[in-house]
C-alpha cells in the first residue's frame, strides 16, 4: 500500500499540482483555456466588468458561485470620479499577480519555501497619443519597471534563478512584452 | 463677458476635457504620466494589490483618500481558492475598461450621445507553457476577441469610424497588440 503524504508549501498543494502536470503531459487538450469578461459601461470613464465563468481541463468550469465584479474608472485629472482604477494601472495588478503565481508555484514546485513576496510596479505613459495630439508617441506605456523583494531562506542565487524561469513562462509578462492578436467587433 | 456653459456628454465634462486638451498642446510635459502598484502575496496563488498614487499634469496626484484594493488568486482547477480573479482575466477587465473610456470620451469630444454600451471578452489561452510543459505555445494569451455592443441614435458607420479611431489610441489595446519593455529587479 502507498501512502501519500499531503504537500503544502507556500499555500500551495504540490501533489495537486505535480497531478495537473501529469494529466496534461497525458492530455494536452487539458491545457486548453477560455477565459471571459462580461463589461457594462456605466457613466463617464466607469464601466464594471464581471468575471465568472470559463472553460479549462476538458470543461465549463461552475467554482464560482457568483461573479467577481471589477470597477473601473478615471481620476478627476483625467475627467473621473475615481470610482475604480484606470485600466492601465489595473494592468500593473494584473502583472504582479501573474508574476506571484509563477514566483510561488514554481518555488513550491522546487521545494523552495517562500516567507514573504512583494512586487513595486512604475509605468511611464504620454496621454498625448490618447488625446490624439501625437502620433510620435505610443497610447500605452513607453516602459514598465517592476522591483520585486522576497525573503526564504534559499541562496539569492536560486532565487534570481528562480525569477528569471517565472518571466519565462508568465502569461501577463508574455501578453505585454509581446504581440497578441485582438480582433474588436460590432454586434447588434 | 463670456459665460461658458457647462456641458456634460455621456458623463463627460466636456469643457474640462477641451481644457485638458488645450493645456496639453500647450505644455506637452503635462501629458507624462506614472502609474503605480504595490501588490502582495499572502498564500498560493492569492495576492493583493494596492493602488492610489500617481504622477500626472505635472505633479503628484492626492485625489484619492484610500488606495483602491484588488485580490488576484486562481479557480480551485489552478490550484487557488477563488479569492479573486486570476492575472489574465483581470487582462480582460483592464482591456475593457480602457475600450470603455475611450469610446465614451471620443464620442463626448465629437457630440455622439451614447445610452449603453457593453463589451464581452474572450482569450485562448494554453497552459502548457506556464507548466513548463511545451516550449511550442506561448505562455500569454494566442488570441483575444472583443465585441461591443453600442446603442445610439448616429449611423452605423459613424459608430464603426469611432471604434477604429479609438483603436489606434487606446493605452490597453497598445500594450497588449504590442511590445512593452518591462524591466524586472530583485532589490533587499
Amino acid at each position: 500500500m502507498t501512502t501519500l503524504t499531503y504537500t503544502n508549501l507556500n499555500g500551495v498543494n504540490v501533489e495537486q499540482l505535480v497531478g495537473t502536470i501529469q494529466a496534461i503531459q497525458k492530455d494536452p487538450s487539458l491545457a486548453r483555456f477560455h477565459f471571459r469578461a462580461d463589461t457594462q459601461w456605466l457613466s463617464g470613464g466607469h464601466s464594471r466588468s464581471r468575471i465568472q465563468d470559463f472553460y479549462g481541463a476538458g470543461q465549463e468550469d461552475t467554482s464560482r458561485e457568483k461573479p467577481f465584479t471589477l470597477e473601473g474608472d478615471e481620476p478627476p485629472v483625467l475627467l473621473g470620479s475615481n470610482a475604480g482604477p484606470n485600466a492601465v494601472e489595473v494592468v500593473l495588478h494584473a502583472l504582479a499577480s501573474c508574476l506571484s503565481v509563477g514566483f510561488i508555484y514554481n518555488a513550491a514546485a522546487q521545494g523552495i519555501r517562500v516567507d514573504e513576496l512583494e512586487f513595486k510596479l512604475e509605468g511611464d505613459l504620454d496621454l498625448r497619443a490618447f488625446l490624439g495630439l501625437s502620433d510620435q508617441v505610443r497610447p500605452g506605456y513607453e516602459a514598465l519597471r517592476v522591483s520585486y523583494r522576497v525573503k526564504s531562506d534559499v541562496p539569492r542565487e536560486q532565487l534570481e534563478a528562480l525569477c528569471d524561469y517565472v518571466q519565462k513562462t508568465s502569461p501577463v509578462l508574455d501578453i505585454i512584452r509581446n504581440p497578441v492578436p485582438v480582433t474588436i467587433d460590432m454586434v447588434d
